[in-house]
């Protein structure tokens, strides 16, 4: 057992994941130190927060109250300072890719629980992570349990088959989907997660984009990475090898196991505050497995046809579908809408071939304004 | 890729695990060189064998038309043997014990499909594997699933799930259990085995022996270790670890894929002769599971205890079964005599605590004789 102190930064710190790493850590006071906090808008949190675990550094986005001085700093600095060890990156979205870099250019392990880095620009991160010997470890359920099960394995997998619950939404006619509220929306079946992901996981969208993170953690061809509709969310994904042997993860739905996986790792402790699966007392008497219908959720095959396309492609999916998301979730657009706002932008992207950093961001700008104007178009948001 | 040849010796060539080892075998015949085979009454198939794969060294325990030679070697020599590599201990019952101690002893790796070794004498048995640095590899696809989901971990497992069809009587009434007839009971609904460890899954003493099996595999309280019923034999079975997290391996139920495993381990190579299990055609729509009731499989029960109570007393479980099975397959007694022999066997047995080979072998005779004895007692057998 490595009794160092691991010495932690988190990103994100009073988002929903993040708030849950802080739960992990005040589970193991005497294996982890937090030393940097970074959040956002809600600065009250995150002043309880610097108060409780009093970082050497932090970072607030609306900066209102932190006076900037030595231990204000910005996240790509906490992410490669000196005196952090891991970083968890639990940003949602686009604000999660610099921090990422930066983490990695300076050798640090990364926590990643935010998918867009991975699906923007997954080449050079993962090329970033190669050159300095820095590791990404998953901290999404689904990649968590691939990691897990690919553990001590000599062989490259043969296929991947990533579950999804199927949302709120699975099997709801298109006229019921046009009319779903942001209530319903954010009411996910068996998992508790922030805003963008939730309304992401009832389009499925979230789905397509963790087959594209999923194809650069693990290096699986996209085309050997599949989705398994499994409502119960007790298997939260699985890994065929070549011999046909396939092994799976199954746990109580809960994003502190995942956490606390790639904080811990390679140690498995037991955590008194986590539920428990308990395969004795029925909590497993019966899971369920079918493939996903691509036709009742495009965002899907928006996703995939993105991967596939490659260039700047998936950052412009990406862009798209946060502006949409949050649009949604202010109640300008319909939900169906967001499908239509990411299908038209990706139809009208200008894609480069091997982008650099810097052209991702550009077609990240760009994509983010083509959505805006789509949305303006097909609805009634000003 | 290594690619060397292994050296194979198989003990049990004619039986069902032998057969199937044989086919794998010939499906890498740039891997593997069959050179030692040893085989019982089937002498014909025998003959074939060794026409087949010419090995340097063979037995036959019926001896018929083989003329003893330089070649003719008994299972201990054949398994301890300087050109062998990996020996499959693929006997049933009590015959395999001494070839695998031989085998261990000599440093070979053993593929052990036989249980009984390791439930005779699991402290011996293990202690040889230690102190010689050979390798026991679980053929039984439970023990192969568990195996494979340790691999890469560092800590130990928390508990054990094997799970069990249910054989073909599951949820039957005591009065249709004593009526069922031999062929009812070789019908095995998901698995292709030896009659043996068939009937044996049908009074689910196979589940007992494999739970004391799994204790002495992978150092774990018998306690900690549980029975699933998982009547569409798809997960072979489950390890929770200490964070809660469970790891599972599936497949198609076939033997030949636990072989592979253990024959090509750590590699993991496509078998195109092999069905596979393919997660998006439907054939894991639904899995159950549910926990054992031990009333109703008191074998079960007799197996546990005799592995809590130690000492000779799961060498008698053993030696009693064998007996009993083997009247059963005569039809000189009932089907639910075999517990009614293997508990008045346990019963009346005087166990040695700690015992050495030589006690766990005179138990063996002993409880045998018991065995008998009771069986003349409580049926018509002559």
């Amino acid at each position: 057992m490595d009794n160092r102190l691991k010495k932690i930064a988190i990103l994100g710190s009073t988002g929903s994941i993040g708030q849950q790493a802080l739960e992990v850590i005040r589970t193991f006071p005497a294996k982890f130190k937090v030393v940097g906090l970074a959040g956002g808008k809600n600065t009250d949190l995150l002043k309880q927060q610097i108060e409780e675990f009093r970082p050497a550094i932090f970072y607030c986005s609306a900066e209102a109250d932190f006076a900037p001085g030595e231990e204000f700093l910005p996240p790509e600095e906490i992410a490669s300072h000196a005196d952090v060890d891991l970083v968890i990156v639990a940003t949602s979205g686009k604000a999660g890719l610099l921090p990422t870099l930066a983490a990695l250019k300076a050798g640090k392990t990364v926590a990643l629980a935010n998918k867009e880095a991975l699906v923007m620009a997954g080449d050079i991160v993962t090329a970033a992570a190669r050159r300095h010997r820095a590791r990404i470890l998953p901290i999404d359920s689904e990649h968590s349990a691939i990691w897990q099960c690919l553990r001590g394995e000599k062989s490259k997998p043969h296929r991947l088959f990533l579950t999804a619950s199927g949302g709120p939404f699975y099997n709801y006619s298109p006229s019921q989907l046009s009319r779903i509220t942001v209530e319903q929306a954010l009411r996910h079946p068996t998992w508790k997660m922030g805003q963008k992901v939730t309304i992401d996981s009832a389009t499925l969208m979230n789905k397509g984009l963790e087959v594209i993170e999923a194809h650069h953690l693990f290096a699986v061809p996209l085309e050997k990475i599949e989705i398994l509709i499994h409502p119960q969310s007790i298997v939260h994904s699985l890994v065929e090898f070549a011999d046909g042997s396939i092994k799976a993860q199954l746990s109580f739905p809960d994003m502190r196991l995942p956490i606390q996986q790639a904080l811990c790792y390679p140690e498995r402790l037991p955590n008194p505050q986590l539920p428990r699966l308990d395969p004795l007392a029925g909590e497993m008497t019966t899971l369920s497995f079918e493939p996903v219908d691509y036709e009742q959720f495009p965002c899907l095959k928006l996703a995939r046809d993105a991967a596939r396309s490659g260039g700047t492609y998936p950052a412009a999916l990406c862009a798209a579908d946060e502006v949409a998301v949050e649009l949604f979730l202010q109640e300008k657009i319909g939900f169906t809408d967001i499908t239509t706002i990411v299908s038209r932008t990706l139809e009208q992207h200008q894609s480069t071939a091997r982008p650099s950093l810097e052209e991702i961001l550009a077609a990240d700008e760009q994509s983010r304004k083509t959505a805006l104007q789509i949305a303006r178009q097909v609805s009634l948001c000003p």
